[in-house]
C-alpha cells in the first residue's frame, strides 16, 4: 500500500498562460477511507480549457480554485480501498477527484466506468463529459436539421471532433476549422466532415464562403475571437450560435474586443447562447446511452490524446490544450508507482 | 385637386449621420389611381432608427433603398381618390408609402385606421409597427415572467416605451435606460418604470448594481454599444437578450467593436437574439388587438413626439432620432396646402 501522496495546487491566479511559478507541488499522506468512502488511484486526468477560467478569481458558474486547494480535476481512477457498499475495491471510477495521485470520496457525483464496455479513456471523453457537452450542446441548444450547414470551431478537440461527428448523423453538412493540417486532414478522413479550415493558413473568411456559399445555420463555437467575429458574418436567417467555450481567450492579458459582428444577429433572426453541460445533470444518463450505442455503431469515433507521465507532470501538459497540440480528448495518463 | 406632389429621394449613401447632400428634393405631377388603385395624401410620416440601415448598401433584412429612389417610409394618410372597392375616399389609411406628399397604392399591405377608436398618430406608434415590434419583441423573444428584472434602453423612445409599460403589465421589475433628465423622469412618472438610468449623467454599470442587485433577467436592446457591454456584465442566470435595435451604432464611420463582455452569455446559459417585426406579420391583428385593448384600459399610454413642417423638412426631423431628441415615436406631419 503507497504512502505517499502527490498533489499539484494552485498557487496563484495566473495572468496569460499559467506559469511554472503558479503551481504548488505537495506530498501528503495517502489519506484513510472514512466510513462510507472509498479510496481511488489516479490513473487518467483529464485535462480541459474550461480549467483556465477556474484559476480566476471571477464570479462564473463555478467558484474558482483557491490558492493553495487542489487543483480541480476530472479523473478516472481504480477503487483500492473501501468503506462503501456501493463501490469494491478495484472498480473503475470518474469524478471530480483533482490533480493528485489519490483520492478518498463518498460516491458523490462518482460514475461507476466498466472497461469490458469501452476503453477506460473513452469515460472521460465521448462518454464523459467532453461528450456529454456535445451531445446537449448540439442537439438541445444548436438544434440542427437534416441539410443545415454546421460549423464547428476547436473541431478537432475533444468536444468539436464529436459535434461534428453527431452533426453528421443529424444529416447536416458539417465543416470543421482546426489548426494546421494534420488535424484539418484528421477532420475529413478520420471524423467525417465535409470540409476542413485550417485557420493557422487558409482566409477563414474566404473558406466559409466557399464552403458554405449559403450560409451557416448552425455555428458551435469552442474558441471564440476573430473566428467567431467570422462566423457570425456568414449566418443565415434564423441561425443558431452555440457558445460552448472561447480558448482563443482565456489567457487573454488584455480586455478582448467582442465580436464586431454582433448585428448579424439582429438581421438574421438568430441566436447566441451560452450552454454548460452541468445543466443537463439530470439527462445524462440519456446521453451516455446514446454515445455509447453511437460509439458503439461507429457512428462516433472516440479519439484521445494521452499523455504518460507523472501527477507533477500536470502544468505542462495543460499547456499542450492551450497551444492546440491536442487532438481529441486530452488525458495525462499516471503510471502506478 | 393638388396638381404637384414634392418628395423626398435617397440622393447618396450617407457616411456617418445623413447630411443635406444625401437628399434629393424632386417634385413631380401627382400620379393618377389606376384600375384598383387609390391616392392618398400623407397626413404622417414616421421616423425610424431602422432608416438609417435601409440607406446603406449592405445585405439586410431588406433591400437597401436605390439611390434616386423616393426614400422608403410608414406613413398614414387620407385616401382622396380611389378606383379600390375596398378603400373609399375619406378613409385613413397606414402603409410604406414613402417620403412624398401623395403616393398611389393597390392596397397591398395597407391597413385603415379608425379616428374614432384612437387618435391617428398612435396608428403609427402603439397601435403601428412600433408597437407590435415591443409586443412580439418582449413577450415572444424576451419572455419575462412575473417578478423577472427586465432593462430597457432606448427606453423613452417609441418602442422602449411600450416595452417598459407592458413588461410591468406582465408583473416585472422594469428599469430604463434613457439620455437626459427629462426623459428618465418620464419614464418613472409617466410610464410607470420603477427606476431610470440616465446613462448620460449615471454611470450605468453602478446604477445597474444598485436598481438590479441580483441581476437582469431581461434586456431589451434598442441602442447597442457601451450600454449594452454593462447589460451583459449583469446577466442573471438563463436571461434573454433581445436584440431589437442598436441606434448607437447606425451612424458609426468606423467598424464599432463588438460585446466584449459578451461570454457572459457562456456563464449565466443566456441568449441573445435578434428579432425583427416582420417575422410576426401572421400575428399583426393578435397584437394590434391586444394593444388597442391594453392602450384603452390605460395599460399602455401612447405618446408621439410630433413634428410640424413640409415633407421637405423629413431630412431634419430624422437628425432627431440620432440625437435622442425625441420621446416616444416621432412623426412629421404634413399641413394640408
Amino acid at each position: 500500500m503507497p504512502t505517499q501522496n502527490r498533489q499539484v495546487r494552485l498557487g496563484a491566479r495566473p495572468v496569460g498562460l499559467p506559469t511554472p511559478q503558479d503551481w504548488q507541488h505537495t506530498t501528503e499522506d495517502v489519506p484513510e477511507p472514512g466510513d462510507g468512502q472509498f479510496l481511488v488511484r489516479t490513473e487518467y486526468v483529464s485535462l480541459d480549457p474550461a480549467m483556465r477560467g477556474w484559476m480566476n478569481d471571477a464570479r462564473s458558474y463555478i467558484r474558482p480554485v483557491r490558492i493553495g486547494e487542489i487543483m480541480r480535476a476530472g479523473a478516472l481512477g481504480r477503487v483500492i480501498a473501501s468503506n462503501h457498499d456501493g463501490f469494491a475495491v478495484g472498480d473503475h471510477v470518474t469524478g471530480t477527484f483533482g490533480v493528485q495521485e489519490y483520492a478518498v470520496s463518498d460516491g458523490l457525483g462518482v460514475i461507476r466506468a466498466d472497461p469490458a464496455l469501452a476503453p477506460l479513456p473513452t469515460y472521460l471523453g465521448v462518454l464523459g463529459l467532453t461528450g456529454l457537452t456535445a451531445y446537449f450542446g448540439l442537439l438541445d441548444v444548436g438544434k440542427p436539421r437534416e441539410g443545415d450547414t454546421v460549423v464547428v470551431s476547436g473541431a478537432a478537440g475533444a468536444v468539436g471532433s464529436v459535434v461534428g461527428q453527431i452533426a453528421k448523423h443529424v444529416g447536416a453538412r458539417v465543416i470543421g476549422i482546426a489548426g494546421g493540417p494534420e488535424k484539418c486532414g484528421l477532420l475529413t478522413e478520420e471524423f467525417g466532415f465535409d470540409a476542413a479550415i485550417d485557420y493557422r493558413s487558409d482566409d477563414v473568411r474566404a473558406a466559409l464562403r466557399e464552403h458554405a456559399p449559403d450560409g451557416v445555420d448552425v455555428y458551435f463555437d469552442n474558441v471564440g475571437g476573430d473566428i467567431l467575429d467570422h462566423v457570425l458574418a456568414r449566418l443565415r436567417l434564423g441561425a443558431r450560435v452555440v457558445l460552448c467555450g472561447a480558448i482563443s481567450q482565456y489567457n487573454a492579458t488584455e480586455r478582448p474586443s467582442g465580436p464586431a459582428n454582433y448585428l448579424s444577429l439582429l438581421v438574421n433572426r438568430a441566436s447566441m447562447t451560452g450552454m454548460l453541460v452541468f445543466d443537463y445533470e439530470e439527462r445524462y444518463p440519456e446521453g451516455v446511452s446514446q454515445l455509447a450505442e453511437w460509439l458503439a455503431a461507429g457512428v462516433v469515433t472516440a479519439r484521445e490524446h494521452v499523455v504518460d507521465g507523472t501527477i507533477d507532470e500536470f502544468p505542462e501538459v495543460l499547456l499542450k490544450l492551450f497551444a492546440g497540440e491536442n487532438t481529441g480528448k486530452l488525458l495525462l495518463r499516471i503510471a502506478d508507482r
